[in-house]
This record gives structure tokens, C-alpha cells and sequence, in this order.
């Protein structure tokens, strides 16, 4: 129980370390939240945050001159992954990955907007928008941009319905 | 070398450690088995499981006074998530989530069956059941109840046929 | 931060050990990339990589006189999973699943030819082909063969369309 005491301290002051670095760096608004463990945000981009909003275990990979932006109440469930640059799908990838990359990718910003939920192992491609109290469902692949206060799932993502007033 | 046996030392004390505390605290049955890493399960409710059931870096999120049931011979893959609490997703999310978060959850004990299947990246929802001999998918979404001896997969989960006589 | 750095040295210690074993063990070429943490490659059965592929946080099942075979300049996102060794999905499961389980199962070598792209949380089944040149959507379940240049995606992976001239 010692052994699994050190390991637990040790991996907690990991994480702590990681996300004071984030914290600073991007300087985001105290009322921001990470869950214990599993963050992580790379690449020279900015990321931007909201007050109040909330993310466990989400990798966020955000490019040079691109970024991130997370409004206020935002809400980010496990294994989520967020990406401002990816490949393009057309290109002929028998090719040395380590080569010319930067021909072959697609990039954009993604712009989540107030109060959205994203649910877990949901992946977001670069150049996305999701509006404001937008719901995505576990699991989804949000390949275009999202309507605010709509709720979608699926891979790919589609309309499941409007939110109904509350 | 060294390093590396330290480290794997630690980490599977911690896990041996946080696994026997849930032995201890749901009174699980000796046959009941966890994968080497990664199963949690948090929250104030009740987990109850049969004989021989195995289950392998899920994320279980039980409430007060809410229970995740398993029968016997159920087998979990890597990354299920099982949830008994949840947001209503109509609900207006633009809050301080850390605010009246219990007066918008939907919630509901989740019920498994006996000799259950759940395949890997599955995450089920609050307030289902799941009967007998199923066959869960892998990467699916269960929002539904699924009948026994049937096989679902999508997301969400919708039914792909009855199982076959063996 | 002294502990946080003393987790971050053990922790990669940990899995440049795992890495140089597996390297050796399967008689990896030398620019075959892995990921900073989390692949792991099981089973007796054997491992066959091409130049230059790259792999995250793979998690690849290999059964007794079995094999997975990639290509050269495969890409791997996070949190894919490959077996080669799987249940019957018709069989009866409420039995003991340590009792006899090789009765059950299906089995089959996984082929992946050069320059494929298999996106995060990718689930793929024993006994698939997949041609080269090929995309696997994020978060898809490949259940059958999936030809040369084409794009695949869902659960369960469908074609999308096939990749245009580049």
C-alpha cells in the first residue's frame, strides 16, 4: 500500500505539473478545470478557454497560427480529441511520413462555442465550429460544423434533433 | 532497466491496491476478475457482480442510491464507460456546471445480464438493461435496452440479428 | 516538479524497455516509430512492420501462429485496437470464460498493406485485409476487407468513396 501510495503521489504531482505549465502558458481563467488526469495540449498554437468550462482526459493538438477556443461552461467527457491539423485523405500516404508533411495536411481553428457538451471518445476534425449549447453524443466524429443548440451523434456526426426548451 | 521495473512495480501496486479496495467495499466474488490496469469505479452507489465476470479499463460512474449490476460470465472490453448519472441533454448547459448540476441529470441503475459481451470503446447510458448472452458491439453507443441473445453495434447501438443457435 | 519529473523519467523508462523489447523480439526495421507511451503488442504469435510506419497507443492482440503485417509508411493514431483472436459472437457466453475458450473463437491473420492511415479509436476484427493507400475513418469498426485507396468509415466502416487522384 506504500508502493501504491508513492505511485499515486507521483503520478498526481505529473499531472498537476502539466496542467499549472497549460495553465500559465495559455493563461486560462481559474474557474477553469482539468479532471485528474490524461490531458494533454500540444503543438505551438494557442488554446483559448471560457470560465467555468471543464475537460478530462481530452488531447488537444493545435498547430502553429492556429487555435482552440473553448467558450464559458463547456463541458469535455474522456478520450476526447480535438485536432487543428490532420492529413488530407486524398493524399498518397506511401510516402516517408516523415517527408514533406506540410503539403499534404488540411488545418483550420476550432471554435467551440458556450455551454457545449462534447461526450466521451468523441474525435473533432480541424476547421470545425460547434455553436453554443450544442450537444455531442459519446463516440461521435464531428467532421463539419454543428448548429448551436442542436444535438448530433454518429460517425460521422449528424442532426439528431433541437435541443426543446427547458 | 531498473527504472523501467521500478515503475512497473509502483503502477501495478497501485492497481492491485485500488482493485482490492473494490473487492472489499462491493463484496465482489473471488472469481470475479480485473484486467491489469485501468478499471474505475466511483461514486457513491452500489456495484454488484456475478460469478466469473471479467472486465478489462472500464470507467464505471455510479450515484447515491443507484446500483451497475452484472451477472455472471460477462466479459468488458478496453475502454467501456457505464454511467447511472447523466446530463438531460435538453437542458440548458450555459451554467456554471458546478453550480444546480443535480436538478438537470437524467438518471438510472444500468442492469446486466448473465454471459454479456461488451465489446471495446462501448459506452452505455443510464437506465438500461442489457439481457442474457448479448453481444455489445465494439465502439458502440447504448441508449436503448437490448434484448437477450441479441447483437447490436452504432452508435447508437441499433440490433444487427438475433444470435444463431450453437 | 521533482516528483513530477521523477514520474516523467520512470514512465518513459518504462516504455522505451517495452519498445526495445519489442523491437527485438520482432525484428523491427530501425525508422519503425512508436509513439511516446502506450503500445502494446501481445500474444505468441508474430509482428511484421515495413519502413518507416508509425504507431500511438496501439493496442495489437496476436494469437498463437498468427500474425499482423503492416506495410511501409502506415500511420496509427491513438487508441486503436487489432486482433487476431476474437469470441464467436453466436456463441453461448454464460459459461465459465476461462473454461473452454478456444472452442469459441474466431481467428484470422490481419494484413495491412503500404501508406494506410487508421485514424484514432479505430476497432479492427480478426482475418481483415486492408489494401493500401487506404483511410480508416476515426472511431470506425472494421469488419470486412477494405480495398486499395478507398476511404472507410462507421460503425461498422463502410466506403465513403474512393481517394481522388492527388
Amino acid at each position: 500500500m506504500i508502493a501504491a501510495k508513492i505511485f499515486t503521489f507521483l503520478e498526481n504531482r505529473k499531472w498537476q505539473h502539466a496542467y499549472s505549465q497549460y495553465r500559465k502558458r495559455y493563461k486560462l481563467p481559474a474557474s477553469f478545470l482539468f479532471g485528474a488526469h490524461g490531458t494533454v495540449i500540444y503543438g505551438e498554437g494557442d488554446f483559448i478557454a471560457g470560465e467555468c468550462s471543464y475537460m478530462n482526459q481530452a488531447w488537444i493538438q493545435i498547430g502553429k497560427n492556429l487555435h482552440v477556443t473553448f467558450g464559458r461552461n463547456c463541458r469535455v467527457a474522456h478520450n476526447v480529441r480535438i485536432y487543428t491539423e490532420s492529413m488530407d485523405a486524398d493524399s498518397d500516404m506511401d510516402v516517408d511520413p516523415w517527408g514533406n508533411f506540410e503539403k499534404r495536411t488540411k488545418t483550420g481553428n476550432v471554435l467551440i462555442g458556450d455551454g457545449v457538451w462534447i461526450g466521451a471518445n468523441v474525435f473533432i476534425n480541424p476547421g470545425v465550429t460547434i455553436g453554443s449549447n450544442a450537444v455531442i453524443g459519446a463516440n461521435s466524429v464531428v467532421t463539419k460544423d454543428v448548429a448551436a443548440n442542436s444535438i448530433v451523434g454518429g460517425v460521422p456526426a449528424k442532426l439528431i434533433r433541437q435541443k426543446m426548451a427547458y
